[in-house]
């Protein structure tokens, strides 16, 4: 799977992630599948930013095109898409993480939705490992 | 300044965020004043990415409504505004440190542009003071 849909504008690395990644919705779906363990269409429909189906499917597709994300079969259903981060979509963690403690920072009643990271007692090494790891379990 | 103009949608962090910075052209222009020394409206036109006129202006006036940069009579040149960050502004440099690492991993051209930050041969904290201390330096 390569990002040959994205053509580079520009030669700054920052300027080629926020072209390749897309927009918020794309990394709100790499979120869902981190942080919130949800491998589904119907569940990241879900998601409190309710997003609207058409988006939805069009930003799957879109980050399955550029490798972030893979589509497999649903492991029990075989109605459902099954859908997982990609080595390159778990790279993204760090940038997942630094967006949630500026947040947090920011709006502090968004801090209690991370609280349970902090609660790990991890530092950012084995945080960011241990949620490399959570995404990568299987259901 | 506050951020009275971003009502929040949902109670996630990193969604917070995400909504508070607006786009990708707001996070280029936070770049450009942080990585890039950059700090005029002709300033920020020149840079690789191309941003049209009117969407600069938005993301300025966005940006500057959002608490990231402040507004100021340019030191020299009464004609013109001068862009600075923020403390806030200041606080997504380890977001953009994070997407830049991302970017250079997957695109080694674009790499070469941040080949200097490296070359300094800080670890991470110190990188981010760095950052931190070009950026609030006066001209």
């Amino acid at each position: 799977m390569s990002h040959a849909n994205t053509s580079r504008r520009s030669d700054c690395p920052i300027a080629y992630s926020l072209e390749l990644i897309g927009d918020a919705w794309s990394l709100l779906i790499i979120r869902d599948i981190v942080f919130a363990g949800k491998h589904t269409f119907g569940e990241f429909l879900a998601s409190g930013e309710g997003i609207a189906r058409n988006i939805l499917a069009n930003r799957l597709a879109r980050l399955e095109a550029e490798g972030l994300i893979v589509k497999k079969p649903h492991p029990s259903d075989g109605r459902k898409d099954w859908y997982a981060a990609t080595e390159a979509g778990l790279e993204l963690i760090p940038v997942l993480l630094e967006l949630s403690k500026w947040g947090a920072r920011r709006e502090p009643e968004t801090a209690e939705t991370i609280r349970w990271l902090e609660e790990l007692g991890l530092d950012r090494e084995n945080l960011i490992q241990y949620l490399r790891d959570k995404a990568l379990a299987k259901k």
